[in-house]
């Protein structure tokens, strides 16, 4: 390794080939602490080029290479894998947003760019990049186009993928791949940039993106819900879409558990109603222009879930600060999560009309097995998409409790990982819950893309046996 | 190919393996007629498991196998190239829908439905299927998602890829993928579905999709836009989409030339306006509750764009008679084309904020050029997608013109297939605008997928030369 470190730093002026003992390379370790990080050296190119000379370097080198953007993924698919076998590529550098085209609605911005700079970016044009996530103020476009990134307004615009219009990427030759394009409708060959989205680095460096922008919504209608339990979830959900339509943005759900979490362990929260409920759902829609309407759809949302027996209460955000105050207890979640020690994570989705059910079932089968352990379960409903989150007592057996839930996800047709992808966390995981003919797609378009495997290997697909012909560029 | 046929007829019960002469075998014909049709037989499988019978024996005897579904593409996607060389398989005989689950916004259907049945078993449910074709009466399913088509309605619902859940595709060797899913997020490694989509049956046979359903729109708004010419679209179309907001439902564009091709070709048409005008944008709102508001909507935006000076005069639809009257002028355009002689076509698509000066380019240059030529552009502007079709005296070059015009997308960084996909009719144009690193990315795709050129080959790439091996089938 020392030798086509060297080699790199004598061909590319990067700014900095950084020795991991380096402070400079500190960012570099796995955001949830549970993966040690010993890179064998950290880059920071600054431009694409840059990029490109350093992956065709470590392609001729066989030279394994992690992409890294903010690295606050959840399944430590940014991490690197082995002792000082692994080269990280930061593309923290490249965060230049490149333009802002209002009447295309489209913005591009380099892969180093932090999602709320774009998001204000947006704002400025008098538009809106929709993609909303708790770490937004930390986390950057490679990474959400390579893990397709998902958040809390999944249910109006849809995930990462459905915001790329265009990318430019680094491929594991190190060729480049000018795909800027703004075009809504494309069908001229495969749709390349599919193949990157959600890729996790395996399949080349992202350095670019074009991104959809929308409409700004000028107003937002918050509530929350209180609900005698989990089974009139579905009948939620279509009520809301029916009244709210298209301006329904959010249906968030939560627990007694988590509120009770959060109100143990962090201070500046208190529970909106006078008694506790089994369930919470939070609602948001959102307009552009008439906020008395808007107001008038979610009230009557309200009125009807009422009616119907589905909601016991209700607290609608009568200005801002009350909104922030229904959201900061969802968004507070994670963290009292943490401090009441952790819990054994999934990021679990099935089909709508089963979240309910397969909800309760989960519930029932963990007291079942391990009756000291506390469900946690909030999330994305409104998507199917649940944080099916275990507090556990020290000693239990994570790895068998997180089998008994991806067992029952099977039963119920859903995915181990609806939007944090699988890294090295869900590796073998997935080795479980996908059929063999699967596995052996995922890893043709692997072999496809990246023949010689330099690209994160280990990630999403177990690492390849190292290329007989020491890695030399593919035609 | 005689003996291989024999097989075929030996092994797979198929309800018919139709002799190309076979009356029954007629269906198989080119859309447009400008291609001959001479399949070696026509396969019409009744199930999945025949359509991978026949699949694998045509990978082990190496018979190329064309994928059709209604035969309504116009790019020779689903012809059968060569001289009795081709098997079409006809998916029409897989036309079930095998579930429909209202409270997951989800429906099933086999590859052979015809899309207007799919939207009335939706409407049934309650619910929408938003995909709104042309040729919705006759196009299927199969055919949908293999070309990812478009359509009216991509402004507000998205393409064909916005609308697959999941799939169940019988791949190149012969192996069914059972990936039929109802998620709405899944990063469980990358999205196989993905490469399917769009990739003109060269990747495999979709015999199944699982399809988004809406809430269905009880209300309509329609409206009919006198334009003094092309430069106010852009304007036009973010003043749309911030008054209708996300209810905006289609934006779609014609000129003069369009609207007198139709008054004087076609009869039960009347021009909507007391003087002509050089441009009509036809608008489009809904919503599933308060018409009234919808009403009030559109109406702000048609004072909007007459105030601004973008529009010159405007129609609103008062009943549902009036809406379908002004929609069918749009929709009688092709027809009316067809009846003046045909049309040299160009299914082009560029930025949004660019369609306007795009269309008045390439006005200019066709002048120029083709002195003689009528230039027919109409389509869904608020895709950044248009028809521009060109009329022309016989004997003209029509290869010449089709160039200047992707000349000129070139410049307007735009696509030469919007919609329609390559095909054979557009599979050599795209080797002029794509990069020779694009191209070799979609060879590789291919080359993964259907290492031994099995599914449709020479449709959207030129076909390989035939496998050495004589086309055992893959690992």
């Amino acid at each position: 390794m020392a030798a086509e470190l060297a080699a790199l730093r004598a061909a590319v002026a990067l700014g900095g080939v950084l020795d991991p003992a380096d402070p400079a390379a500190g960012f570099v370790r796995d955001e949830r602490g549970l993966l040690p990080s010993h890179p064998a050296a950290v880059l920071r190119p600054r431009s694409t080029e840059q990029v490109a000379t350093a992956v065709a370097l470590c392609a001729r080198h066989g030279v394994p290479v992690v992409p890294f953007a903010g690295g606050t993924g959840l399944v430590g698919g940014a991490v690197p894998l082995g002792e000082a076998s692994q080269l990280v590529l930061s593309v923290r550098a490249l965060d230049r947003i490149r333009s802002v085209d209002a009447a295309d609605f489209a913005l591009t911005a380099e892969a180093g760019c932090v999602v709320a700079d774009v998001q204000r970016t947006a704002e400025e044009a008098g538009l809106l990049f929709p993609l909303r996530l708790a770490s937004e103020g930390s986390c950057r476009i490679g990474g959400v186009v390579a893990t397709n990134a998902g958040g809390s307004n999944v249910l109006r615009y849809g995930m990462t993928r459905d915001l790329v219009l265009g990318l430019e990427a680094v491929l594991p030759d190190g060729r480049i791949w000018h795909g800027l394009r703004s075009l809504r409708k494309d069908n001229s060959g495969y749709d390349l940039k599919q193949l990157l989205i959600g890729s996790e680095g395996t399949l080349g460096v992202v350095t670019a993106a074009t991104l959809r922008l929308f409409p700004r919504p000028g107003h937002r209608a918050v509530a929350l819900l209180a609900l005698p339990g989990l089974a009139p979830l579905a009948g939620l959900l279509a009520l809301a879409r029916e009244v709210c339509e298209d301006r329904l943005t959010a249906l968030e759900l939560f627990g007694r558990t988590g509120l009770e979490l959060v109100l143990r362990h962090l201070t500046g929260h208190r529970d909106p109603f006078a008694r506790p409920h089994p369930q919470y759902l939070l609602v948001e829609a959102s307009a552009g222009r008439d906020g008395a309407a808007l107001t008038a759809q979610l009230e009557h949302f309200l009125a009807e879930a009422i009616e119907r027996g589905w909601a016991l209460d209700a607290v609608p955000a009568l200005d801002r600060p009350q909104a922030q105050a229904l959201w900061g207890l969802r968004e507070a979640l994670p963290e009292a999560e943490k401090r009441a020690g952790g819990a054994v994570k999934h990021d679990v989705g099935v089909p709508l009309g089963a979240l309910g059910a397969f909800v309760a079932a989960a519930a029932e089968r963990l007291a079942r097995r391990y009756p000291a352990a506390v469900l946690n379960a909030f999330g994305h409903v409104g998507d199917g998409n649940v944080h099916l989150n275990v507090l556990v007592p020290a000693g239990t057996d994570r790895a068998a409790l997180s089998a008994l839930v991806y067992e029952l996800v099977q039963e119920y047709a859903g995915t181990i990982s609806a939007e944090h992808g699988i890294g090295v966390l869900k590796r073998e995981a997935l080795t479980q819950v996908r059929s063999p003919l699967e596995l052996a797609l995922l890893r043709a378009v692997k072999d496809a893309l990246d023949p010689h495997g330099i690209m994160n290997p280990g990630k999403l697909l177990a690492a390849a046996p190292p290329a007989q012909d020491g890695g030399s560029t593919p035609k």
